[in-house]
């Protein structure tokens, strides 16, 4: 069921983008908007109305869990190449919500404490909680990304976390999570210009690393890794989702989609009052 | 110097609202609009410009803090009696910023942990990083509020805060932090309204609790309470402002143009590159 609010979608966004069995990222092409019949033009309409709806969705889910009675909440991960538009996601979809039903989480490169620990360390502690929608910005999954391409770990290692993981979302999931991971997937021609751009407009060279270029000549290795980690760890309790994102308008869209439709099949309901609402209309009107 | 965005405002909202030497709260009217000449149609447009100037400030002062120059931050710190309006403030003027340049903490009912540390404990964990706009749904105020009206602590201890409190904050503001206090002030005709509402509308009952009315029997005690702290803890490093908030619009704008008005202070810059810009560009075009 697309979500009620975009109404261009001719297939719903959680099955046109899963990463199912046989994936193959090689075969999603960037430039594409799977699912989607509008334009750029028309996406303005849908975002919008879909921004609406996931702000009354976002206050029910906040809600419901007040009485103590529901323990839903939703997990949002983000995974991408640097420029991809994560940063856009947060604040064009993200930030139309609420930021008191927000927890918002960016995991950099770890600290030594961090290290000392299981990688899923500082990532449990961030895990939202009842009737929040949390956001990953990066997350567990660059442990066996750059990890990988890096050498960070010893290949055993990185051979325990995909299972690790699994579990760790498995478990995540049954105590009331709903997890959607997103990789924004762009073309290295793309992400070519977005960097050139940086490098173009001095406003934005506060965004620009010379790293950058050394992960960017790494391409094909990261492509190998996102592919290691969407055939191994795209489960029915936390599905991946590619989401092609060289059109920005369409990752955005396609991201409060998934959204919408994960909270459209929760259908958080305004809990019922646990006092006497007669009687403490009774009580107020006493001092008005 | 009124905020660029915001037309209608005759004083700078920060001397408009503030709280000097002599100030008495019962002077304060909250149905008035102090410093605008504006009304509530002309207030949307003030409000939506306001958004955009404040969205480009937050990411200049994300940005300077990046190069490690810049230890610059703004904590706002909303304190209300209960329905004044700091859900609205939180989603409607907070809620405009990339939700990557904030830091928001709500404060609730401290647990054992906290209760066995001294107050300023878990304040101090939450105080906003370099670069970032931190906000304080309810802080450490509430210890000398409903720490005093319901006798939470010794008279004593209720009195050694209030230095504490100063010393704090001043340290806090040594290092970077433009702290501005808000109180939304609204009257008890004003209160009994809202509450009657969310008794009155199923969708929000979850909003009301009991233990408000029991609350609002206290509301010159209250008041007492405030006016203490507004005169003790009102200090140039960290100074309060009073905010009517009968008219929920002015609130919100007055709000915003607090944040506004400090943040053209700061008068953050975009970083200076620490990198060859022209050496990187090369290398970047090598790989396209």
């Amino acid at each position: 069921m697309t979500a009620k609010s975009q109404v261009q979608w001719t297939e719903d966004a959680l099955t046109a983008l899963r990463v199912g069995k046989g994936f193959r990222l090689d075969d999603v092409d960037p430039e594409s908007t799977p699912g989607y019949a509008g334009d750029k033009a028309a996406s303005k309409a849908d975002l919008a109305a879909g921004l609406a709806e996931l702000a009354e969705y976002q206050e029910r889910l906040f809600a419901a869990s007040r009485g103590g009675t529901s323990k839903d909440s939703v997990l949002l991960v983000l995974q991408a190449m640097d420029s991809a538009g994560k940063g856009g996601i947060i604040r064009h979809v993200v930030g139309g919500v609420d930021p008191q039903g927000i927890e918002l989480a960016a995991f950099k490169a770890p600290t030594e404490e961090e290290l000392a620990h299981d990688f899923l360390w500082r990532i449990e502690k961030r895990v939202p909680r009842p009737g929040m929608i949390g956001v990953f910005d990066r997350s567990h999954y660059e442990d066996v990304l750059i990890g990988r391409v890096r050498g960070l770990a010893e290949p055993q290692e990185i051979e325990r976390r995909y299972g690790a993981i699994v579990d760790f979302e498995r478990r995540l999931a049954e105590s009331g999570t709903r997890i959607i991971k997103v990789m924004l997937h762009i073309s290295h021609a793309e992400q070519g210009a977005r960097l050139m751009e940086r490098l173009e407009r001095p406003d934005k060279h506060w965004k620009y690393n010379p790293g950058d270029v050394d992960e960017r000549a790494r391409w094909p290795e990261y492509m190998a890794a996102y592919q290691t980690v969407l055939s191994r760890t795209s489960t029915d309790e936390a599905p991946w989702f590619v989401v092609p994102a060289n059109r920005k308008w369409y990752a955005r869209l396609a991201v409060q989609a998934l959204l919408l439709e994960v909270l459209e099949s929760i259908d958080p309901q305004w809990p019922v009052a646990d006092f006497d609402v007669a009687l403490e209309k009774e009580r107020l009107r006493a001092t008005l």
